[in-house]
């Protein structure tokens, strides 16, 4: 049988102990799993960005994978932890719309984890990480039925998510969702709805792109082009260089685009 | 039987190959090994913050747990690399004080590890993380038996730590120990030994608080408050913000509270 | 039987999803795998700098470890992904040089990957390292025949590396190849050429460095002196500082040596 695997998306950064602490609690609670970090270096605080970093990783992942999200500005108030079933995985995080992307694609149920003998005692105001979201994915992660940890509920939290809105005829406004490590702005219009035979102009930032290519390789030096990006949005991006610098984006950047 | 973990904390960074290559060294000697990061980003050669980082994490992992801890300014030099045995771990390191919180907390078995046969030949003068330190760990975890690797030592390298001095009728001095990745200043004062019900005034760098909260969230925006850290200490935070940024302290910058 | 071991060095940094994603991947195809990180910090498009530190690492891992290396900025375009068969272990990269130093100091054979099976479906045009490099390297792991891959090539991509050439009697031109996370000035001087025993004089950014230590600890404060590095080449080094700073030299930076 395959050993439980378990993946990480936190603002934690990778300078503390505070992963490190996370993954011993798991290993003494579930000895045999297989833990991968998807990203530690969310923006302190930035719930939107764990949800596109957690959104674009967790359908490579096989069936039964517990996902542990901890974007926590509200840790240790009323704000509960949450346990979804989603995609045939697992996601455990606080219920502060951090899983909002897998809640607009998949079919998904929600449990308020309440099973308080789970938990590290005593339990810290200020990481949860350590003593709720790590033993509760572990217990997951080592066969506890989600139902034991706490009943569903319907009232968990939304943060609608920008979509692209009609401006006009053949025009859409939508917006930067994410800017990678290279550079490249992530937009939130999907590409499957911009053909590309099709000719467009696209404002950002007081900036106009007007060509499309298929590799990055293509693109002229220095010169912005959008491209069909492997999470299945447009991007705007340089070859061999920064999108984001060359534009001074940043995510939210209103992104304007027209079809001819 | 429950798989040997080993823990790596070092100041080597994440950019070059040198994490991976002791991975490799131990995974070449012990094939089952789990390892898991603390972390590598402690400053180079700081071997305080090496210290207070493997003492935060050590409690959260199983028993028989090895930790390697390489921060080591005196590599090449007279300076032993020992092995302990304490809380029912190991901690594999060079015997500069980095092990100093463990020592002062728990009861602590020290061994020089002279036994050359298990080191990488030829050892090199520079990298003794790869050549004595991952392969001596890695024996540990296979199931050598510590007193094969040497002899037990006292004279071992002891580095007092900062612990909180009187100055005056209920009045303390003591210092940051951490900033962490949220800019939270980590003093040495024990929460325990300050109750919450108690009105206090901290004087930090030109900066008083006054405040104390349970969690971040009840701070507002822009003013230092004090909580109990998930460490025991006190910790000197900003709501969403960073009080390092805001105090503009270092790591060893002197904290006054006076209780009143 | 030991477990696969897969190893990932990519200038994919660690802030997005797309390390987690190819481990995602693996552990679909290879359940079993262990995946250990050399380095997801190579400098954007940064071949020669991915080719360094993959060769510093391979050393380190047993037989049969299957190496990931994605430097890839021709990424979509007609440059092939090779499979390579080098001292007794496999690498999986994108045929663009990255594996030069592997190439030049071992026997190997090297493949295109021409079968599509194994290719996540749709292959997107911007991230191979996901639907590529990691299926293709996780069924290696998984035990798949090289042959059944593609086909042996000839016409791989050759980078030639920047050896030193004699600049006179006794005098060499050599150059920084990598400056690691301590600011040490790695070159391309093989130590084993030049004794410990002989007097030099080497010139680097303007600075003479004359002297020659076995530890860095022996060196004075801000002072330059040279040392065999772990990688077998001169380093120039300072004691708790970064020679990097103190020289303000670069990868490539010219370093000639003479011998008195």
């Amino acid at each position: 049988m395959a050993k439980p695997i378990l993946t990480l998306t936190t603002d934690f950064g990778l300078t503390d102990h505070f992963v490190g602490v996370m993954k011993g609690v798991i290993l003494s609670i579930c000895p045999q799993a297989r833990i991968v970090d998807i990203s530690h270096e969310v923006a302190p605080f930035a719930i939107a960005e764990g949800a596109y970093l957690i959104a674009q990783a967790y359908p490579y992942f096989p069936k039964n994978t517990v996902h542990i999200v901890v974007v926590d500005p509200g840790v240790g108030t009323a704000r509960r932890p949450i346990l979804v079933e989603a995609a045939g995985q697992y996601f455990v995080a606080p219920d502060n719309g951090v899983l909002e992307m897998i809640y607009s694609r998949e079919k998904h149920l929600v449990r308020a984890i309440t099973d308080h003998r789970i938990f590290l005692q005593p339990v810290s105001q200020t990481f949860h990480g350590r003593d709720i979201f790590a033993p509760a994915a572990a217990h997951v992660a080592a066969g506890t039925t989600p139902a034991k940890m706490g009943k569903k509920i319907m009232d968990y939290a939304r943060s609608p998510l920008a979509t692209p809105r009609p401006a006009g005829r053949n025009r859409w406004c939508g917006c930067v969702l994410h800017i990678d490590r290279f550079g490249n702005l992530v937009t939130n219009l999907q590409a499957s709805d911009f053909p590309e035979s099709r000719r467009f102009v696209i404002k950002i930032d007081g900036k106009r792109v007007t060509t499309r290519t298929k590799t990055y390789a293509e693109g002229r030096r220095r010169e912005l082009f959008v491209i069909t990006g492997s999470t299945g949005y447009l991007e705007i991006s340089v070859n061999q260089g920064s999108a984001a610098e060359l534009v001074g984006s940043q995510p939210g950047s209103s992104v304007e685009i027209t079809l001819k």
